[in-house]
Parts: C-alpha cells; structure tokens; sequence
C-alpha cells in the first residue's frame, strides 16, 4: 500500500457514509442506498464511483438541486415496461423500487425494460447489472450525461460521457459484467488533465474549431471525442435516444441546460433491459451455459482478459479485510462530517 | 459513371435474379426475398450486400448446405417473444414470417423479441431495420458470424464481424439507422488487400502470434480485431451471447466448425428488439419527437454526417432510373444463369 492510502472497515465506512449522507439532509434510505453504493465501488477498488463520491452528493442536496427526501413513483406502463419517476431524487431508490417489477415482467414476457426518469445519476451502472444477473437474467442498461462530447466529424459537443454496460450470469462464477463509457476519455480524467496540465492523448479531443488536440484547455473549451470514431459516434448518438426520448427524457443537451451552471452532477433517465434465457430457451438452458461458457474461456486462452475481472479481484482480495482508500478522500469526507456536525 | 459500371432496372434485376435464384434451386418465396434483398440493396448502392451476392446465394444451394425450399416455423415462445426457426433456410422468408408477430407483441407488451434461428444470413441488417421503423417502432438488430476476429489483447480469433444495427422512426423522413461490423474492417477487404498484396491499415489486424500487422497474408493466418479496442471488443463478446447462446444458437466459433471448410456463408441465429415509443410515452409522444430531432439536427449542424446517409442520398438519386452495377458482377450473373440453363 502506498503512502497516500489507508484502509477503513466496511463498517466504519458505512456509519460515516449513513452520517454524512443524513446531515446533508437525505432521508434515512436515500442515505442508506447512496452510502451501500460507495462502500461497495471502494470494495470493488473502483475509486471513481468509491467514497469520494459522498462529497459530490452532499453538493447536490447543498446547491438544492436532488430532493433529498423523493420517494419513487411506480408506473405499471404496460406488460413489459415499468418506469419509475425518481422525483429528482438519486437514481438508486428509484432502481430499487422498480427492481422487483422488472424482474417478474422480464420472466413472464421474456424481456422487459425498466426506464427511470428524473433522477440524479452518480453511480457505476455495474451494480443494478449484477442485481439483475444475481436474478438469472442477461442486462443492458445505459444514461446520457451532460453535452461534453462530439460526433465523429463534427466541432460541437452533442454527447455526454453515455455509458453502456451489460450483464450475462454465469452460474457459480462471477457474470461476465462490462460497463464503459462511449466518450474516448472519462470526463474525471480530461479535468486532471486540465488541473496538472499535461497533454492528452492523441484521439480523445477536438479544440472549438473541431481540430485534433491534446490541449486539455483547448479540449475543455472543445470536446471530448468517442471512441471507436464513426461506429462510437453512432452508438453514443442510439444510448441518448433510448435513454432520453425514447422514455420521455432528456437528452444530454438537455440535461446541460437544466444544469444551468451549476456544475453538479447530471440529472436525466436511464434504460435497463433485462432479458429471461430461460423464456428464450425452454427446456434447452444447459446446452446454452456451456455455448456461453465456451465463448468466455476462448476469450481469456487467446491472451485477453474479461472485461471487470479486475475488479472481481480486488473484490475477492478485500472480502475479509479493510478496504483501501486515499488519505486525502478520507480526510475530505471527515472534514466534511465535522462542519455539517456544527450547528447551522 | 466509370467505364467498368453500367445500369439496369429494377425489372430486370428483379427478373433476372428470380430466374438465376429459381435455376439454383430455391423456392419461389426464398428466390424473391433474396432477389428483392439484393435489388433493393443495389439501389441504395450498397454493392457489398448488392446484386454480386446471388453469386454467393447460388453457391450456397450448389453446396447443399442451405434449405432452398425451407418453411420456416414460427414459435409464439413468450408475450414478448417470437422464435422462427428458419429450419437452414435464408433469414430473409424467417424474418419476413416472424414479422407480424413481432410487431404484435411490441405494440401490445412495449417490447418484444424476435429470435430468429438456424439461418444463412447473407444480407445487411438495415433493410431488417427500415421494416421495423416502417411500424413506427424502434429497432435493433444483431448476428455473429465466423470466427475471424480476435478479442483485444488476444492472439486467437473468437468472434465474428459481428454486425449491430439501429433504427429510431422519424415521421415524414428517413428513420436514424445505422448497420456496422464490430470487426476494425470487413472481411471483403481484408481479402481483397489479400489478393493485391496491398498493406492493411493499422490497427485492424494481429498475426498468428497476436502482434500488429499490416501484412494481409499475415492478418488471414492471425486475426483481424475490433474496433474501438477492448470497448468494441466487449461489444462483439455481448453479440455473441445474444445472438447465440441467449436464443440457443451458435457462436462464431460454432458456425465456423460447422461450415467444416466449404467457406460459404454462415449459418447462425439472429436476435432483433422492437421497442414501442408510444408505450414508453403514453400521451407524450410529440415531445419525444421533438427532443429526438433536436439532437439529430445538433449532429449534422456541428459538421458530422448521420449514418445513412450515403444510403439515403443513393437511394433519392436512384428513385426513377436505372441503378448502376459493376460490368464484371452482372456479366457474373448472366454467366452463371446461361449455365445453370444448361440442361444438367
């Protein structure tokens, strides 16, 4: 372990996340659902969805913007599709509450989809895809973002960051789980980039004129690319219709301007498709596992590696032992307890 | 025009490709989709999936390896799923025979499935796709197809070109589709670089050791790659199982040692989506439309071309005359149709 990290007990991080999450006025499952979020992203070692992000969600209810208090409305909308209206509240009470619903539809009609509208959305899509494997069926769940990214070709951001991931349960083992962005460059990294000012990578970036660069200003006062070129580009542009209109929401240009500067994280909807293999196969589900199961171990005997299986790592290496985090993540989030601790 | 193009009408493609398809050996319903498939192909000036592919179709019935009379057997699996067994005929009567149904269910439960198996897939997907939006439905559609492609960081070919298409309606225009391989480039011009001995691009190809290369006949014996590196690469894993496993049917891997050698086309299965906007949105539907046309526009205002559009700009210029075709594809065709005229 390097200096910088120190560990902390799942317990203790969870007191501290519950604690913080309450004074900075969520209500009691709001707090409970945000603070399981981070813990588990910390024990996964994904730092970027981990405990820092309690300090980004105390923003959200300090600047006014999340309802800190929403409860889910659920919409029985038809034989294959619930949605459920977060309120303006955190995209996580509004998953578990339509979690359930999906299940049972996506069983009974064989797929099913459940789109959340109007919620804040902080959270790595892996967890509601492994929710969903835990329950026998193959996911896919996508969001928009903010407007940060151009299509291939173009000089004007049009695209958020637009994450996609997708979930097939294997039986015993982990589920083959991926969850990426479709912009070329995570938006935390280009605003690193930008702090230490150090060059990009060639590819990720076009400046306001929409010329290649590796200026993180330039970028910033540009856009991001996608990966993949034209075929990202194309993807990144099906994820905000799904996610946005398809469902009545808004596009990441959209949710750009109803940010209006204040610089918080994005709110807008999300589509997750869950799929039964069981209605799709009949009596036929063994011959299925080992076609899958063949497809995998080909994948990791050709040399490569199974997307999250770093991750799946670092989740078996913590499972009996405190998880590590930054000193200077740690020393933020007491500060921030201490100062929310102060009478108003 | 080039001195080695000239034109023909849709009449007489459509007369000419019927003929040649019947002389094969398919079945009236097989020779007039794979006509009207190709034709209609060749009007967008798609020639890849054009009229040189009744060459290939011709090959197929000569190999007996396709089921030139198959009736495909439609399987109402679930509320939101439709199997059709295509019962080793083309995809083209198994699609057109689970259509309906398709449709059916989307508009009744919001979302539904069409698994089509046991198919020869010769053609693009997009003309899947139009049929789809042509209901006022949203599509996505995807196939495996031999193992050719190597995941990244592999040496080993794992899957197919895997292609994965999308269509959103647009009322009064042309619908958002678009139709790509997961595969760096098309198997087509990996093998016409292998015939002129002309360098591959970067970045498209492994050889038999899993290192870059820009050899042809080293690529042929390694691997070509994704795009879009170990993101595409995941994307193309996700079209394995589902159109594979997920709907009991074949990985690339699988279809190729099921070819055993004859190098025809493959024979697979094939996952389509249908998802009803009117369902997702009950009585908000114009807004929907009009966040969707917002965004499609931003695309092409900040200088980026909407897939497509090549195709539909093809298919405008092409509307009231002939289309153009190579001289060397139809003197192919008039060639193979003189001989299979021969009495045998």
């Amino acid at each position: 372990m390097s200096d910088d990290q120190t560990t902390i007990s799942r317990a203790a991080a969870t007191a501290l996340g519950e604690e913080v999450m309450r004074l900075a006025g969520f209500a009691p499952d709001h707090a409970r659902a945000i603070t399981a979020s981070v813990v588990r992203a910390q024990g996964d070692e994904c730092h970027s969805h981990g405990l820092y992000r309690l300090l980004s969600c105390a923003e959200l209810a300090e600047k006014g913007k999340v309802d800190p208090e929403a409860t889910p409305l659920i919409d029985d909308r038809a034989p294959a599709i619930v949605k459920v209206d977060a309120c303006r509240g955190v995209s996580l009470t509004a998953f578990a509450a339509g979690l359930p619903l999906l299940v049972e539809k996506a069983k009974t009609a064989g797929l099913a989809a459940l789109a959340i509208n109007n919620c804040y959305h902080f959270s790595a899509l892996w967890p509601e895809i492994e929710a969903i494997t835990d329950q026998g069926l193959v996911a896919l769940a996508m969001t928009v973002s903010h407007a940060w990214v151009a299509p291939a070709g173009g000089a004007e951001p049009v695209f958020g960051t637009n994450p996609l991931a997708f979930g097939w349960p294997r039986p015993g083992k982990n589920p083959f789980v991926f969850d990426f962005a479709t912009s070329a460059i995570a938006r935390g990294d280009l605003e690193l980039h930008r702090r230490s000012d150090t060059p990009l990578p060639e590819g990720v970036a076009v400046d306001a004129a929409g010329n290649p660069t590796t200026d993180p200003l330039e970028a910033v006062n540009g856009a991001m690319l996608t990966f993949g070129g034209h075929k990202g580009s194309a993807l990144s542009t099906m994820i905000e219709l799904l996610a946005g209109p398809l469902i009545g929401d808004m596009t990441s240009a959209q949710s750009l301007a109803h940010d209006d500067g204040a610089g918080v994280i994005p709110m807008h909807g999300e589509l997750i498709l869950a799929l039964d293999p069981a209605s799709f196969l009949g009596g036929a589900i063994s011959a299925d596992t080992s076609g899958a199961e063949a497809l995998l171990t080909a994948i990791t005997r050709s040399g490569a590696r199974l997307p999250s299986s770093r991750r799946y790592a670092a989740r078996r290496r913590n499972a009996d032992r405190d998880m590590p985090v930054r000193r200077a993540v740690l020393a933020d989030i007491e500060a921030l307890a201490e100062r929310l601790r102060q009478p108003q």
